[in-house]
């Protein structure tokens, strides 16, 4: 590892999806390095243990993070206060801690009143499938994908080198943008557009469904996901999601207004500026 | 053929996609059947022809009607109008007329000025892709997805009886609707998702698309479509789609007030109603 801290010990809170895949990753990447799993349900830990993503498990954090090196906090946020201030006592002092979550801003000020920011990088890994639970789990779920690192103007740069080089090392890019930045952006780029998937859903009178074809099915397969997670997502970032949806009906208004005054070319104008945006932006096409 | 009328020839007017795959599907399971296709374009009916889905070509549609038992309107809806009036006087007593049109209730009251109910059942076949053109068809296009037809009051049942075993022998399911009710279903089934999906693709800011993932992803393909298509489909529908509009932009306001609020409760009962509903309207899950 680029870096002069040790990575011999890691501890994952939370072992999901997520982290459940960040175990994987490491044993593939980095086998030197055991993992500990910290869970609710021990049923949970012994899936894990036995998919091989983590090398021991309980449910107490404080038990293990004494000899960690590095903990990634991979819970649902509303979670993460209770077990930043249950660890915080227990930390070495060179021991630093990352998370996953998908939203930045509460994350970092919690961190900030709990264990501080000389040890916490708030992440965004932004990989992850519709499943759930560690038997989902997979040692390239991050591969290639692009993680988002938030550190504030308080975080020491050699931490942030640190974090860096943690998620590199499972195969992910990297890129910093503050907390707030990117809370807008996640706002825009995903949270708006799953909420709207479900919103979507739930349009149509029962009566219109059976000549639903692949439209809606495209446009409502990230309905079918985790109510629970969405919810969390949804009161964590609540002002920029507010925002924005503040201002997508603005733009459907305006677009209802052009076409019912008939405005061929306004309404082809949007549709035309969308697609190539969209050939722009994933331009596998797929 | 469960009806009296014979089906020995077949007029498709604009052989692009849909056209197209008409031609090919009788080509395989009504081989008896000859088909004309009428284009505007020279090369494109050329394709038509070496594809195989049509027997002859040609630009002026009034040299072959004369012979159909079947006339199928596969252009844009916007030029029916002109392709009605054309062939009306062409037509002999017992030949048919019906089209693959996206909306029914301006097709159907085009249809009533021009040839008259006695002659036109419209139709909507529920099936397609994002490809065009003569080259994309296929045989199978239709087999096993849902054709609506919208007869009136005044369609003569044995019309429909005919019109209802043409797309059967394409290998469809059929269902009636009335044309406005097919409108408003199509505006929350098919056009309102669509327009969304350009929507949220015009809605990050560049700076944001850095992160986008596959929510964006997913909610942005069909923002791909054919822009000048789109824009006849929302003119064409205008009523229903700024209705729905409405109705989604209210949808929306409520979501964002229980987010403001901190709504734990209202937030994930919305999002469990729609994931059940996705679940129950598309079982296979896809």
């Amino acid at each position: 590892m680029a870096c002069e801290q040790p990575l011999n010990h890691v501890t994952i809170i939370g072992v999901g999806l997520l982290g459940g895949s960040i175990g994987l990753a490491l044993r593939d990447s980095f086998p030197d390095c055991t993992t500990a799993g910290v869970g609710r349900r021990q049923a949970s830990l012994d899936v894990a243990l036995r998919v091989g993503a983590i090398d021991t498990a309980t449910t107490d954090a404080a038990e293990v993070v004494g000899d960690s090196d590095l903990v990634v906090l991979c819970t649902p946020v509303g979670a993460f206060a209770r077990h930043l201030a249950a660890i915080a006592p227990h930390l070495k002092d060179h021991c630093a801690i990352t998370d996953v979550g998908s939203t930045k801003r509460e994350v970092v000020a919690i961190a900030e009143a709990t264990v501080g920011h000389e040890r916490f990088v708030g992440c965004h890994p932004m990989a992850g499938m519709e499943k759930k639970g560690p038997r989902n789990a997979t040692a390239d779920l991050y591969r290639d994908a692009l993680c988002v690192l938030t550190p504030v103007e308080q975080t020491p740069r050699p931490l942030v080198e640190r974090i860096d080089a943690f998620w590199k090392l499972l195969g992910m890019r990297t890129v910093e943008m503050t907390p707030a930045a990117h809370d807008r952006a996640v706002a825009t780029v995903s949270h708006v557009p799953h909420l709207l998937s479900s919103l979507l859903m739930s349009l149509p009178a029962t009566a219109d469904l059976p000549v639903a074809a692949t439209g809606l099915r495209d446009m409502t397969r990230l309905a079918a996901g985790d109510p629970e997670m969405w919810r969390d997502i949804a009161l964590s970032n609540r002002k920029p999601i507010v925002e924005t949806l503040t201002r997508l009906g603005e733009d459907m208004a305006v677009l209802a207004d052009a076409i019912t005054r008939g405005d061929a070319d306004g309404i082809v104008d949007l549709l035309e500026k969308a697609k190539t945006r969209r050939e722009e932006t994933f331009s596998d096409g797929a």
